[in-house]
């Protein structure tokens, strides 16, 4: 049974992977956001089923994985390997409203890949719907009013990613690791899921190179920004996504070249306005200067954007800014969640 | 007395802050790169005079500064503040060749701001010669070859800037509070030396806001660029700053648009020939990718330099690329002894 938009606690609830760091936020968003969920079913591999998982919701046992049962659900969280969706997906989708935050089908035509704020309406009778990358969502809550705004012309990006990227064993191979040196028991961390130690170290790789010499995680920025954004094929975007120590929120460094001449205090005012937006600039305070920041973005559901300035590399028709979110929240569960509020907003929930 | 270049050993030199990090790394470098010192005299505030710096030079006690024994050096390197270079520098320099790695005097007109390898001739016949930024030594020894070979129409940079930058005590407040947090004294590691705390955090925000809401860090990349590569004064470059949580190699991604098509496969083949920069740029190597990153480029004297690509946003006439240095070498400390070793090329040590 669908869920009325003005009705509660009557959808049946899916949740694909609930046990790793994406999967576990997903259920949190549900619960904080009193999503109206009249039961949460839970899915996982062997390894997990039979847990019990407990929610808000009540306690869940977790089911092994099934395509059949999965499509009983009226909507259904994937935070599972793109490989995984791939082979699912699709079946799922059939029965059931699937939200799929893996990139399997973010380019596919007929599916929308949808931030809410921005273009939720992408989401209007569709059955299946991607979630976008991490970086690009936490990037566009502040850009795209600003391009809404001042009109676009160029994006460039540099990303200062967290290790939770990498999801849990990421973290718990980042804490491991700076406490393996930090101790003096090794000079240079161990490391499995990153490419090369982490600990007080940057890594410019993140997915995997392309012939192009970007990697798949810089030209997603490329690719989802035009597609979400509606913009052309053409539309230069280009970025360099950086894995540093940092455990859950991802910053970036961000620069729009507009077709418009800018002005800082109606940008500003225009990101203090926007929705999942936090604007945190105020940097002439010299007391306790405020700009966006992985310790204060960490847990929060808006993105910060602060350190908002006219381009000295476009002047009047460049700005620029910072941006911090939390990785596993806008960057991949929230984002989800309210992907399904808003299919619960058009009727299709 | 001065050295003649073709004779050894015949140089009283001078280092002015030595128990700092910079300093530390001055002696370092004096002795490493064989570095034609007769005498050694180290300088320091009343808490040091007094102790011994174990040298190659033979063992050195720290004297009290004082302007007029400075100036009986034949050349002295100031790691000092710009305040304490602005008192003194111009005094010492009378008699004297001084190297200043303090901000003080490189936009002043009659001071060459210098980088050997890049416009190491303007320091012939001067006296006073400053030492570039440390964010600008590094990502010039990248930039300055793609620039001239392909001409540059604009330079974006973001930095990723190591807790080395505010001295050692900025590695131990970074070191220190890595422990609070991961023995999980404290849920938010303290902080002095930097505006707010950064284990696991990201801070963008290097030296005080300007005006334009960049601040001085970032300014200096603008400046100093356009100065050491003889640049217009309104030549577009912007840069964003930002502190992470590493102990002393910056590293910065660099999009330069060109005046010319480039060529990835020349672009590389030019850095790898040029001096002071290591090319490290193998994307494809799936075992073992290689590129720049603090963990390889800390300790070297070479700037790293890889992830060469024809930029998504500037097309044929764009590049990115991303380098990697240590900020106490190439970044303060062997700059500032190849700018000695450049003054007795040229005869006027």
């Amino acid at each position: 049974m669908r869920v009325q938009s003005n009705t509660h606690l009557d959808a049946v609830v899916g949740v694909v992977g609930a046990t790793g760091a994406v999967g576990k936020e997903v259920v949190g968003c549900l619960e904080k956001r009193d999503f109206p969920v009249d039961k949460l079913r839970i899915f996982g591999s062997a390894r997990s089923a039979g847990s019990v998982v407990k929610t808000k919701f009540g306690d869940v046992e977790v089911e092994l994985f099934d395509q059949s049962a999965a499509a009983e659900c009226d909507v259904c969280f994937l935070a599972v390997s793109g490989d995984f969706a791939l082979e699912h997906a699709r079946a799922i989708s059939k029965s059931c409203i699937v939200i799929d935050n893996s990139s399997a089908f973010r380019y596919e035509p007929d599916v929308p890949l949808v931030i809410p704020e921005i273009n939720g309406k992408a989401c209007k009778g569709k059955n299946l719907i991607a979630n976008p990358n991490c970086t690009t969502a936490i990037g566009l809550m502040g850009l795209s009013p600003l391009m809404k705004k001042f009109g676009a012309k160029r994006v460039l990006m540099s990303t200062y990613q967290a290790s939770s990227g990498a999801g849990q064993e990421g973290m718990d191979e980042l804490k491991a690791g700076t406490i393996q040196v930090t101790s003096g028991e090794k000079e240079v961390a161990d490391h499995k899921h990153f490419a090369h130690p982490l600990p007080f170290n940057v890594i410019p790789h993140i997915d995997k190179f392309q012939e192009n010499g970007y990697t798949k995680e810089e030209m997603k920025v490329t690719w989802e920004t035009r597609k979400i954004c509606d913009m052309p094929d053409d539309f230069p975007v280009s970025c360099t996504a950086v894995r540093i120590p940092t455990f859950r929120a991802h910053s970036e460094t961000i620069v729009l070249e507009t077709e418009q001449k800018v002005d800082v205090k109606v940008a500003q005012d225009l990101l203090a306005s926007s929705p999942g937006v936090k604007l945190v600039d105020d940097v002439q305070n010299t007391e306790s200067p405020q700009y966006p920041m992985p310790l204060t973005a960490t847990g929060q559901y808006d993105v910060e954007v602060g350190r908002v300035r006219r381009s000295e590399a476009f002047g009047d028709y460049g700005l620029e800014f910072f941006v911090s979110g939390d990785q596993l929240l806008r960057g991949a569960a929230l984002n989800a969640v309210l992907v399904a509020e808003e299919c619960v907003k058009n009727g299709d929930l």
